[in-house]
């Protein structure tokens, strides 16, 4: 449910309509907008009435939400989501552009491709210390020495690191290196990690699961808002279908659902969305035209010798070759690439 | 099996290479290109050897073929297929755009329909007098009737005609006003129907059905252009996933994946592909920025009056605000719009 | 909407119910049962009322059916139907088992396999003539030829034939020699061709698409019963999903699915389902435990020499061994095997 | 890699082979067999040579391992693994019958169920105390509370404890109570908790994830065998698919795949599999005559009162009466229920 207030609101009206929302058991949520104040309501909101609500002084409008999510959803919330990493902002007109390797894979890896990708102007460098992989016996990411290297990258090159925690274990570590937390597609539904990770008040670059529905994505980023931190950054990176002729199906018709149903931005990954590297730059232009916020995409200066995905990763050529393709993209949809 | 020569090789040349292929058992299949002169070779191509070939007059190069389909691949013609529609041509720098409604509902509301399209310079209009539906109770289409009215409006107006044919007994009367035939996702493997269609030598629009991988697809078109025809236009209209929140999971990245693999138009059908008007936009965007040869859309001038798939359709005012951003963006990509 | 009557209902009565009905612009459709005279109607029931049935004599009652599907439903007719074929009876106790190559590849083929299956008692040879095949290239089937043999193998062993019909030109050829005919997985929504075969008042074996849900099964079959040929055997054969360990997946839910909401027959076919002959046993037993009407299998005396789909063949030896397996599950689920 | 070895092989040269294997940096594992000693070999396989271990003493042959899994796959291990839970067996003759609510509610609940279960001779009890839920604003269980119920059950009825466990805070706690541990579909690759729990030397019951192929569930077991913990029982229940008249698609096929490609134990979980109770009975008989080690069901006293997954539960009448049906299909597959 959802209360509706003027801006100007007094601040004993706000608080009086907490209290009250206190005292039936559920949670109240100030979310501040552009031209309204709203407080929405979590819990057993079933046992509400409207009419509770209605006649308080300053109240404008109280609203049911219909979604199963509620923080999430641009009922709740109609102004865009910005998200503040330094002095950058994500969801705004400015184009989110992360890249890197997968894995960081040494010191000289890092330091190569981050110094390539500064000279290009990129902000965010994205590499994994840990790596979640199917077998056992696969390179599993260089652990603390990665978020050693990332850390230093970080200093030298003040690029913003966009990182994977795989664990609580590591989730300090990883959070006091990261810029940005990413959980990743077969963590999307493990919530106890999500809400672990949620509590550090960082963004979260949530990705969707190989077989989540976009309403079961919301849900799990519900998880991260419901306490109160709405740093939340959506990824689309393919989803499981019988096509076999790319690693995933990238399915980009994610992109303006969730334009549609919730104020959260939303990223996508075309590198583990297709799974080869020749498709990646057609599928990136394509997330931008259908209304993505960003890019996450794999760069590697040397893919054939990477220690993972290198069959996905773009060389700094073909990686600049696509940007400048991106920047006479974005205004065609409303949005700029600053480089 | 394919055999390379150079454009200015003597007929006489060409004939024996013809003639050994046939003595063999094979079929033999000249495709021009750009640079140079290709015969491609179907059938039991297992007993061929290279050898056979390799030593001939004008011979440059023998190739095996690798992919299960042969005509459609773009190891036997390197050169984008281009498709005469008229004094328009599918495939080259300038997008297909093709409008119109579901079905034709009466003689009104085609002309309707089509007369606003004219002045908004579209060329091709879309409609179907013949309805595949999954249940015997719905609207069937008006069959004859529409494909009379179909045909007046194609006098009048000027405008191409894209209509479905659904099986062997109308089709001599569809083909009769269709200046291409379209082939639905439904009959995308009714091998009959699409060799019966492929022998008019007038385009096919061959849309790739709810479970075809883009190999299946291929293989289909193979079965026309086995026949002499090569002129496919293949259509990406939406796949079926688990994911409910569009109507299909329109995959884009078979977009990129077929211009890699094959030398035939590919164009997408963002109506069906996701089935709610107003994400249509989005993925008409994303297609043309993915590098497809077109767009066919459902457009209606009363959507919630439309006799099938009014919810998917959008309506003159929105198609024509899509016109202006897909005139923007098709330069970006090397393309262009002429209306 | 169906109306109930009485099963000793005057022959008047019926007859001003289904003269109302006609008059109302529907179809009325007589289904006894065996406790009950129902009287089905297809068409714009949306315009009719209740009580305009409800006060007739001899009515009982009169139920709007919430289904898309009709005739096939089971509120539209709750007694299982009964196949007959010659002698036998599918749908019954006695479980159908139908044995035979995908392909006939030669008299000596044919009759060798036809002899063995004769000896094991089973009464329904399966076996294509027509093939539907991905690629153009791959073979097709003997034709003309196949269905001679198929005519002759009948006339000696006795043996009911299950074959294949791909197209409408063929139709007239293949229903002259079939006792059962089929529809495959890929022609399940060829509307036409569908409504064709129904006309010759065979029954029909219609197998699930790749990618139809059971719904979009049970409206293909609608389209059989609503021409008033109630003798369909629907039957499941694996649907596409990310899964590549088998062919397809066998989708045993739909048995029970399908039991609960229509009247007609499901038997299974799991040489398609799955796809390996070794795990074709043990899917076989699942299918019956699950309550299928029968089975559909693959046997080739000499699997590895097949044409096409041996990998998926059991030979005569593992048919036996199966066979006596089914033997003893029948009882267990109510069922019988007579050979 | 594999070394076979002779039953009777002396100490010293099982010791010596170790040693070697050690030496060139891999990681051996004994797995004793019915005829056969075996020795695996995990890590960079690819630097060791046959010739290496083939001349050793005892030494009887030298098999590479071509599966991705290494110590879960049959090629490693040939006979079946048996898991002792107390006096019981998992893997063996005897069927696996687990049975109970989604999850604890409250002590009657838990208590009234139990003791239903108790009096039908069943061994094992499932019940969540805490839930993943996809909803944050569900209901997430009674934790500590009801791992305190369930202590209290095992106790006074003597029932062994299936339960979930979601993360490595309550794990302790959880695997003091669980006499079998479970990881929930959602976490099959959240590896951090599969290899601590699996650290726990409890058998593990691991569901396969919702698109995880049969190849990802295997390899997420092997990361539990990778610690030496071979006490792990796969559990099938249920896949994403397009098809809606189910909750999931329930996939049987993976119980001969895996059979024919492991050693390990694989049950099946019809409710969830299905999610609608009245298609249960049929499925868990299907999962029995596919050759399933076993069967996890939902049960429950009043379904229409149960917190969660309610229309997938039984009552004890039906179970009763599938118990009955299951006892006399088990023979018929070699198997048999003990109550």
């Amino acid at each position: 449910m959802l209360i509706v207030l003027g801006l100007e609101t007094p601040r004993l009206d706000v608080d009086n309509i907490i209290n009250k929302i206190e005292k039936l058991g559920c949670t109240p949520h100030e979310i501040p907008g552009v031209s309204k104040l709203a407080i929405g309501i979590t819990g057993p909101t079933d046992t509400l009435n409207e009419e509770d609500f209605n006649l308080m002084p300053s109240v404008q409008e109280v609203v049911r939400i219909t979604k199963k999510y509620k923080l999430v959803s641009r009922q709740m919330k109609f102004d865009d989501t910005l998200i503040n990493v330094g002095e950058n902002v994500i969801g705004g007109k400015e184009l989110f552009i992360c890249a890197g390797p997968c894995s960081v894979e040494s010191r000289d890896q890092i330091f190569e491709i981050a110094g390539i990708l500064k000279e290009l102007g990129i902000k965010y460098l994205r590499a994994g210390a840990y790596k979640p992989r199917s077998s056992p016996y696969a390179f599993q990411g260089l652990k603390e020495k990665g978020l050693e290297y990332l850390d230093e990258v970080k200093k030298v090159f003040g690029l913003k690191i966009v990182t994977e925690v795989l664990n609580s274990v590591s989730l300090p570590a990883v959070a006091e290196v990261a810029d940005i937390l990413q959980i990743g597609a077969r963590n999307m539904q493990n919530y106890s990690l999500i809400v672990e990770a949620g509590q550090y008040q960082k963004p979260i670059l949530l990705k969707r699961g190989m077989s989540a529905t976009v309403e079961d994505l919301l849900l799990s980023a519900e998880y991260i808002l419901a306490q109160n931190n709405y740093n939340v950054i959506l990824c689309e990176r393919g989803i499981r279908t019988f096509e076999t002729s790319t690693r995933n199906t990238l399915d980009l018709n994610a992109v303006p659902v969730i334009k549609k149903n919730s104020h959260l931005p939303i990223i996508v990954d075309p590198s583990h969305g297709v799974g080869i590297w020749d498709k990646v730059p057609a599928m990136a232009m394509a997330s931008i035209a259908a209304g993505a916020d960003g890019l996450i995409l794999e760069v590697h200066h040397k893919p054939s010798e990477a220690l993972s995905d290198g069959y996905q990763s773009l060389t700094p050529e073909q990686f600049k070759l696509l940007l400048n393709k991106l920047k006479e993209l974005a205004p065609v949809v409303g949005r700029e690439i600053k480089l």
